[in-house]
C-alpha cells in the first residue's frame, strides 16, 4: 500500500492525528517496570495497549534505544513488531549520508525494523534522500524546520525551510515525502504549506514540554498530518497508573486536535 | 586523555594520517568470508590485523551495520572492541537531534560503543551538538562540507560551510570539535581552514571512488587531520588476499600523504 494511503488509513481508523513518541527513559519509568526482564519493551507495550485505539502513529526515537546498547535495540525491534497492523510506524532517526550509505539506512529502517517512514536530515542533499524514496510504499519526513532553540543557528537565518520545501516539490515524484515542522514556528508554517501544496503531510513535534502552538500546527498541518507528543504523554504519571494516564492525555490531545480541525473546516466554508 | 591528544598520539604512533572506513558490504566480501559465523566481524578483523600498524584511525559507518539488524550491530560492537588500544575510533553516524535526544546518541556512541569521536550533522544547531562535547576526552567531527553531489543542494548555495566554521570557533571551548570536509572541494578547504585556525582536525572523505583531490586535502588538512578511504582499501581485492591487498593500499596512501606533508612543510620554510 502506498505511503500516503497507509497514513490516511491510519488517521481515519481512530479519527486521530496524534503521534505518540515512544522515547523510553529509565529515569522516568515507574519502579515496577524497572524490575521486569525487558523494561523498555514492557513500558512501550503497556503504552501501546492503552493508546492503540486513540492514535494515528507511533514514533520511537532511535537514540533512546541505541543508548542502551544491543539490549535497547532489541527492545526497539520488539516494540515496532508489537505495534498493531494498520497503525503507522515512524522511525525517528534523523538519518542521512552519501547515496550508497543512505541506501543502507533505508534498508535498516524499512526492511530490518519494519517502519513505514523514517525522519531524514536533508542537509546532504538529494542523493542522501533519494534511497529512502525508491519504494513508494515507504517514505520520509524530512527535517524542514525543527522545534528546538538551535533552529536559529543555521535553519532560520538561511531560510532553509523554504529551500527544503522547494526541493520537496521537485523530489516528491512518488508522493512519499512528508516534512517535520516544529510547532514552535507559527509564521513559517503557512509559508512552508504554501510552497508544498496541500498533500504533503507534516509531522509536528514541539507541543507540550517544548511549548509549541497546537492551533497553528493543526491549521497548517491539515487533515493528513501528525501532531507528536512524547514526554507529555509517556511520563504524565510515573506511577503504576502510567499507561492509563498516558491514554487520558492521548485522548485529550486527540479531542483537542479534532475540535481545531472541525473549527478550521467550518471557517473555510 | 583529551580528544586532541588521543588523535595526535594515534597519528604519531604509526606516522600515518590514514583513516580506514570500515563499511562492510556482503556483496563485495570474498566468498570464504561469507561462510563464517560472523562475516562482518571476521572481515573487519582481517583488515584490522593487516593494517593496524599503518593507520591513524578506523571509522566504521553505522549504516553498514544497522542494515544487517541486531546481528550487524553486534558485529559493530565487536569490531570497535577489537581495534587495538591507542588507535583512534570514529563512529561515522551523522547523528544530531534536539538536546535531550542528542544526549542519548552521545551516550550510545561513547559509552555503549566506545568510540572516541562521532560524526555529527549540525543542521539542528548548538543544542543538538552540545551533548557530544560535554566530556573533553570525546568529541565530534561536524559535517562542514560533504563530498557528495548533494552538497550543492543546500550546503554550497548558502555557504553553510563558512557558517559552520564560524560556529565551530564559538562552540569549540573544549577543543574537541573536528570538521568533515570532502576532498572534492579544493577551493573551500582554504576558506574553512582560515576561519577555524590550525588546531581543528579535519576528517577528509571523498578520495578514491568519489574522485577527490588528495593534495589539497593534505595541504589544508594539516598534520592532525585524517584522510579517509573505505571502498578503495577494503575491496581492492575481493579474493582470499583481500586483507593483504588492503594493507598494500593503506601503505600506499600513508606514503603518498607523508610525501605531500613533507613537501608542504618544505615549501612553507
Amino acid at each position: 500500500m502506498h505511503f500516503q494511503q497507509k497514513l490516511t488509513n491510519s488517521i481515519t481508523k481512530n479519527q486521530s492525528n496524534v503521534c505518540v513518541g515512544l522515547d523510553p527513559d529509565f529515569s522516568k519509568f515507574p519502579k515496577h517496570i524497572l524490575e521486569l526482564e525487558d523494561p523498555i519493551f514492557e513500558f512501550n507495550k503497556a503504552i501501546i495497549d492503552t493508546t492503540k485505539n486513540l492514535v494515528a502513529a507511533y514514533k520511537p526515537n532511535s537514540a533512546f534505544y541505541e543508548c542502551y546498547g544491543l539490549k535497547g535495540l532489541e527492545s526497539l525491534k520488539k516494540t515496532l513488531d508489537y505495534i498493531p497492523k494498520g497503525i503507522f510506524k515512524i522511525l525517528d532517526a534523523k538519518r542521512g549520508d552519501i547515496g550508497n550509505t543512505s541506501k543502507m539506512y533505508a534498508k535498516a529502517s524499512f526492511e530490518e525494523l519494519g517502519a513505514d517512514a523514517v525522519t531524514v536530515n536533508p542537509l546532504m542533499g538529494f542523493d542522501s534522500v533519494e534511497p529512502f524514496l525508491e519504494n513508494e510504499n515507504f517514505g520520509v519526513f524530512l527535517l524542514c524546520l525543527t522545534s528546538n532553540e538551535g533552529a536559529k543557528d543555521f535553519q532560520k537565518p538561511n531560510k532553509l525551510h523554504l529551500q527544503i520545501a522547494e526541493k520537496t516539490r521537485l523530489w516528491n515524484k512518488k508522493q512519499n515525502i512528508g516534512l517535520v515542522v516544529g510547532a514552535t514556528h507559527n509564521e513559517e508554517f503557512a509559508e512552508i504549506r504554501k510552497i508544498v501544496g496541500s498533500e504533503v503531510p507534516f509531522l509536528v513535534p514541539g507541543i507540550g514540554v517544548q511549548g509549541g502552538n497546537l492551533e497553528s500546527a493543526v491549521r497548517y498541518g491539515g487533515k493528513n498530518s501528525l501532531v507528536n507528543s512524547s514526554r507529555g504523554i509517556l511520563y504524565a504519571s510515573q506511577k503504576k497508573d502510567f499507561a492509563e494516564i498516558a491514554a487520558q492525555k492521548t485522548e485529550e490531545l486527540r479531542k483537542e486536535i479534532n475540535k481545531l480541525i472541525f473549527n478550521t473546516e467550518k471557517n473555510n466554508f
